[in-house]
């Protein structure tokens, strides 16, 4: 196998929970612009997945735990499947530090087949900021459909709210929105906004099951 | 003046509340379909709105009080700007009956200058339910811009998440969705998918505000 390009002085972003589809599809994606490293809980899980993400994006992708993953980046995406347990956040907060920490987590149930938000009055986005109280926190990529982000013949011609307390924090956030495909970036306001925001998500899942539209997402018109 | 062509044998709709924007532009745009009546809890409000939606239609729409309104139609639209009182829907219930009611109601809130749902855990669109017992009850039109459905030359081209308990309701209440320009109804659920589709608003708003987007709307992709 040909040795791979790394990214020697490029900025460096963490995708904790990179093994999963959204992460893995983000990791494919932001390894076009960006040092990346994909974490997971379990190494070896981080390894193949690494390896394959390095094979689709034709440069090195590296593998790690969360936690070192956290300690050794500029900037970490939160990609883990469902609202991460206070523990594992505190586990990582000394190594993320002011580091920016971008959380496309929505919190989800399905009940009788119908899609939800499982917190009431609190997103996502405002857990994690709490859990990291020193980090710069944005809410991000909630209605990016992972399945396409791995697949890189799709443009991803798709709008992203973003949510962060400040608009230093938005401007960065939507920085590594804009070079993934075509999304473009949308300022939506403070985390308090990221329950509507997060929201959106599963009103897509039912629409897309009720309609039979295959991985909706929006755009502003 | 030329006399205004009416609907004689044309389905009724009641616009309650269809003085302010929403109410308005949506009875200029339903006439083309529709015989329209616009109710207004001031009679004389009714009628200035009823000859200036007439006049755009350039169709005849009726002027009503919000009684008169729900007792002599076949569907009705709640445009009231915020979420009626409870007394309010109580004394229109029996008017209404099993009509199909639509609740384009968004119950909205400003703090800080950011948007927000002003209720939590339930949707304008359940409360207006619990309200009208019997009323088959779909939520609908939230992201439509009201300053846009006045203005008959814009083409609406929108999609607009619907909400309703049953397929039977929804696809009711997408019919009238889809007389609207180029409006295009999907189905998202049942009415408690309606905080989901409630909060799409005030996030756009925010966003609206925030990058100096003039009326913003969605669109699946």
């Amino acid at each position: 196998m040909q040795r791979m390009m790394s990214r020697p002085g490029a900025t460096k972003v963490a995708v904790i929970g990179g093994t999963g589809d959204l992460g893995f599809g983000l990791a494919v994606r932001l390894a076009k612009a960006y040092a990346v490293a994909i974490g997971s809980r379990d190494l070896s899980r981080a390894v193949d997945a690494a390896a394959k993400a390095s094979a689709l994006a034709r440069v090195r992708v590296e593998a790690k735990t969360n936690e070192e993953a956290a300690r050794d980046c500029d900037i970490a995406i939160l990609a883990v499947p469902d609202l991460p347990a206070t523990g594992i956040l505190s586990s990582l907060a000394q190594g993320l530090g002011e580091k920016l920490v971008i959380s496309p987590i929505v919190p989800m149930l399905v009940k009788d087949g119908v899609f939800s938000l499982s917190l009431s009055g609190e997103s996502a986005a405002e857990r994690v900021a709490r859990a990291l109280p020193m980090a710069r926190v944005a809410g991000a990529f909630h209605t990016v459909p992972a399945t396409r982000l791995a697949q890189l013949g799709e443009e991803l011609a798709y709008d992203v709210l973003v949510t962060a307390d400040s608009r230093a924090v938005y401007d960065e956030a939507a920085r590594v929105v804009s070079s993934v495909g075509k999304l473009r970036p949308f300022y939506a306001g403070p985390l308090t906004v990221s329950r509507l925001v997060e929201g959106i998500t599963p009103a897509l899942l039912n629409v897309s099951k009720l309609n039979k539209l295959k991985s909706p997402s929006i755009r502003l018109v």
